[in-house]
């Protein structure tokens, strides 16, 4: 089969950093992205060509073509972070091992982006994904699921009846909603409608409180004082989860995982560092593949795959997007909050 | 000998917390205190009773009597946390093992506060001080210095080559810095006026910056680019702090010991918690004493008295008050920032 040279990808149109910090919310798509045909570079050694089945969108890729994540655009090149495909080329002999499978990824700064007919990415990120795993799920298969898994762990190893999670209508948070929920470790969860409380409770949340609710405080003081929540799991971090962290017992957590509020929160209570022990810092995938050992990271990924076969996980999406419609379609797909938009070629 | 029934002490007026967080300026002591006269419990076992030679103030003290401290105030009870003086009485075979003994001590919750002529604490926690160590070291040996000893390895354990430290003109800092000096590990000191800069630096400060100067911020971004310092070690906690500790490196660890500055600092930087691997944590002497294990402690507590008897570390003096003039006098002797008060019987 020749190879293609090119590929149809929805392509950044800014370098660098945007200086700003804005959230991931998206007025429009094209203030950031164009659709174009790009030149696919040659696979380097270690690299796979992979031809698009289907790409998330995660609130990472919507932080990073802002230009507000963790590392700076790039002109010109195809956006998205993840997604699954058919392996069609490698470079090296186990990359050419993977030529046929299909495989979940996740694309590193040397590849090409997942928004689009073909994706370049390094071998060793590549997971062969079982055949009775849905192309949903396995397109969300690395960064919400091992998040997920990483940031339970943090709750699991504060020995914590309970936790706390902000923005928890998210498909991030509907994952550790269901592992808590399977781990009798209370999930307590904080959204911003009202709609959203009834099908976090079915997926196993105790407490579903709407943060801009009247008696909201009244309320968390209460749930907070009967559960004891020693971990916040926050991808907002703005006024509400710093008087959340605030109202929490002795020797409480804050991870941080988002900013998805761009206003900076007061701290209050800062004397709550020194006399009850209370703790900030951060979560970021990124990091934790960097310091994560191989095995540990394999078996993890194991879990993930039987969880979402076996039903336990299952990846809600409200709409698939042809990436030809993206640029048009896409912001308003985005605006519904329910579950996740996939791109499909 | 006749023990005596009662002591002569400064006396709290005000049970439990004030709900205020103003930091530990003292107007007019009679807001808090009063000059009396109170009966002496009898001693529990295990306890002794000391006949006070020397007193000290800490920030602490004064955080407590102003009801901001981590536990609530006790209505008629003597205040004072720590201070030296003789054991004269003892319950139990080990506290009367010390009878006779020159003691540096703290006051626990159970025991009768060292701003009097006779205190009342537990003999676990009494510290025989050497024939040759000062009377000004032994008041402030266990406080501040153990305070500095903890937070040092805190600076050590990042092992960064350098650490920054706020509200820098204090006892405590004094004594970090002079343990930066002779671990070669660079003291930055952040200070609030220009005449504390040179004796800083002579006790071995490598920078010293004035935080009220107009080019503060340029000048340290300069030094943190240089120094590249992983720990803050802060007794603040207002915007100061936090806007330093947005530009401090990858890794940064805000060590929160105090809140002098009642404002309430605005984080613009959440984003640093995910993406540069920040964190927040407290510390409180009160907290290392329940989790260091006592051979530990009573390592460090020799340490710090070869330190003070060697000269390597001396406790500045600016005034020392007989405790029938504290409630005229000390308030204003505290205005002066630049050693420690004394209290004397």
């Amino acid at each position: 089969m020749d190879l293609p040279k090119e590929t149809f990808a929805l392509v950044q149109k800014h370098d660098g950093f945007s200086g700003k910090a804005e959230g991931p919310h998206i007025e429009s798509l094209d203030l950031y992205l164009e659709a174009a045909t790009i030149p696919l570079k040659e696979l380097a050694d270690g690299q796979v060509l992979i031809k698009m089945a289907m790409a998330s969108i995660n609130p990472s890729d919507l932080h990073y073509i802002k230009g507000e994540y963790g590392h700076p655009r790039v002109k010109g090149a195809a956006a998205g972070f993840e997604g699954v495909g058919e392996v069609i080329a490698g470079s090296g002999g186990y990359a050419q091992s993977l030529v046929g499978k299909r495989v979940a990824f996740t694309v590193d700064p040397a590849g090409s982006g997942t928004w689009a007919e073909y994706a370049i990415t390094s071998a060793a990120v590549c997971i062969p994904v079982r055949d009775d795993m849905r192309n949903e799920d396995a397109a969300a298969h690395v960064v919400n699921p091992l998040t997920a898994m990483a940031m339970f762990d943090i709750v699991r190893k504060a020995e914590s009846g309970s936790f706390i999670m902000t923005a928890a209508n998210s498909q991030l948070c509907k994952l550790m909603t269901a592992l808590g929920r399977d781990n009798d470790i209370a999930p307590i969860a904080i959204v911003r409608k009202d709609e959203q409380i009834a099908h976090l409770k079915e997926l196993g949340a105790k407490h579903v409180l709407n943060s801009t609710d009247g008696d909201f405080k009244e309320t968390l003081k209460a749930i907070v004082k009967k559960e004891k929540p020693r971990v916040m799991l926050d991808a907002v971090a703005n006024q509400v989860s710093a008087d959340v962290f605030a109202v929490m017992p002795n020797r409480a957590l804050w991870v941080v995982y988002g900013k998805l509020d761009p206003e900076p929160p007061q701290f209050r209570e800062m004397g709550q560092f020194v006399f009850m022990e209370k703790r900030i810092e951060g979560f970021w995938l990124t990091r934790w593949f960097m310091s994560t050992p191989l095995e540990e990271q394999i078996k993890i990924i194991g879990e993930v795959q039987a969880r979402f076969v076996s039903g336990q996980w299952e990846t809600e999406v409200t709409n698939t997007i042809r990436l030809g419609d993206a640029m048009s379609d896409l912001a308003d797909a985005l605006r519904n909050s329910d579950g996740k938009v996939m791109l499909v070629p």
